[in-house]
């Protein structure tokens, strides 16, 4: 059982195997078009802070790939998981922050694989509150739930538990790098989503990110995706294809 | 390619799967009998100010399991992967603080998953100087290193890379825990190994250790070893068995 509190940040455990977990909600109608305008970004200044942190720190595509995780889960959320009870911030500021570790110059600054890097810098900035806006700031259990789900978007697991939100972070990724899950989303939805935040190319991008990062950090945890099948499937991404 | 620096603190890209890797390697001769005494801790300020750190912090029990670990990867590394060129300290520190994460008061004081709060814990610990011995602090590459170390320490994958010490803590940690490549260590070195460093009925520990952190957070990454199997390969290890 996890508390209240554990509940809204996302901590609930559910399974880590996305095979599983989709054979388990088995949805009574498809998925239904649910248009950008029905997901809106968290009115809260924490999340305006992040938006902000993102925007300036991410490339451009990236970023659209950020905003398009975060749509494309909450979509997701309503259609076949609403019970989850986690907080559209706690998902948005994950979104937000789970490719920072990727940039090229945070790429160069460490040692460390991209994602646990990412959870680390996304520790930090979500509880340094600044001067301007005190209130802006995450408490602690909510930083480690997005630092959690951060770590762990790259760490597909047949077997075991991982937190709502990280599931949700998975799937979303995963489905917008791939196209895989396509039955979870209205083809609507990535129309409206895509109309919105452009993919400018996104499966070249990523795939430049993956092979940029494998190449500073050859033991890096990505490697364990798949050298060359993963690649491939971001390049062979048939249902994103005509949205590049 | 690793340079000669990333080289020294472990960061050489290594087979990921244990299968993969031990099938490679092939070895001419048994393992033979390497003695505590033959693998000494390192005669540094820093290996002495960690293993202080250690001590005063992990129960014996989890204490005695870092110290084994120790021992046992320097074993499997001279008879088995010699041509690993990182230093006895680096591996000296990913041992000692693998685990940091498990005492009681860590697990309650986060709901990250032990090896991730442990692995930042670990970069905290290992950089940050002492003013009785500033020389006593790791260098931000080895910190790293360690750090990588002990948040995949449980990320047992089937392809794809890991660094060469993060590879040898997961192959040492396993054997502890589950008896498993019994063929790369001399029973006369476990012998040896848990006179100096006795059980004290590790296997019991270590999985009410695990059943522990599942109860505190049944999200954490541990469950993806298996809730119910990976308890049940820690008990079943007849290797260590006369030794509990």
């Amino acid at each position: 059982m996890v508390s209240s509190t554990e509940a809204i940040y996302g901590f609930t455990p559910v399974e880590s195997s996305a095979q599983r977990l989709l054979l388990s909600v088995n949805p009574t109608s498809p998925a239904p078009f649910i248009p950008v305008s029905a997901t809106p970004i968290p009115d809260t200044s924490l999340s305006r802070r992040i938006d902000e942190y993102a925007r300036s720190h991410l490339p451009v595509p990236t970023y659209n790939h950020s905003l398009r995780v975060y749509h494309y889960g909450l979509a997701m959320k309503s259609h076949l998981f609403p019970t989850w009870a986690f907080t559209d911030e706690t998902y948005f500021l994950a979104c937000l922050l789970h490719d920072i570790g990727t940039t090229e110059t945070n790429l160069n600054s460490t040692k460390l694989s991209f994602e646990f890097y990412g959870g680390f810098l996304a520790l930090d900035v979500l509880q340094k509150s600044p001067a301007s806006d005190p209130d802006a700031v995450a408490s602690r259990d909510q930083a480690e739930s997005v630092a959690e789900a951060i770590i762990r978007h790259q760490d597909l697991c047949q077997q075991g538990k991982i937190t709502a939100v990280g599931q949700l972070l998975q799937l979303a990724t995963i489905f917008d790098n791939t196209g895989a899950y396509s039955e979870c989303v209205h083809s609507s939805t990535i129309e409206d989503v895509t109309n919105h935040f452009p993919r400018i190319k996104w499966s070249h991008c990523f795939v430049a990110t993956i092979n940029r990062e494998i190449e500073l950090k050859p033991w890096c945890h990505t490697t364990t995706l798949g050298e060359d099948e993963f690649p491939a499937k971001v390049l062979g991404n048939k249902l994103m294809e005509p949205f590049e």
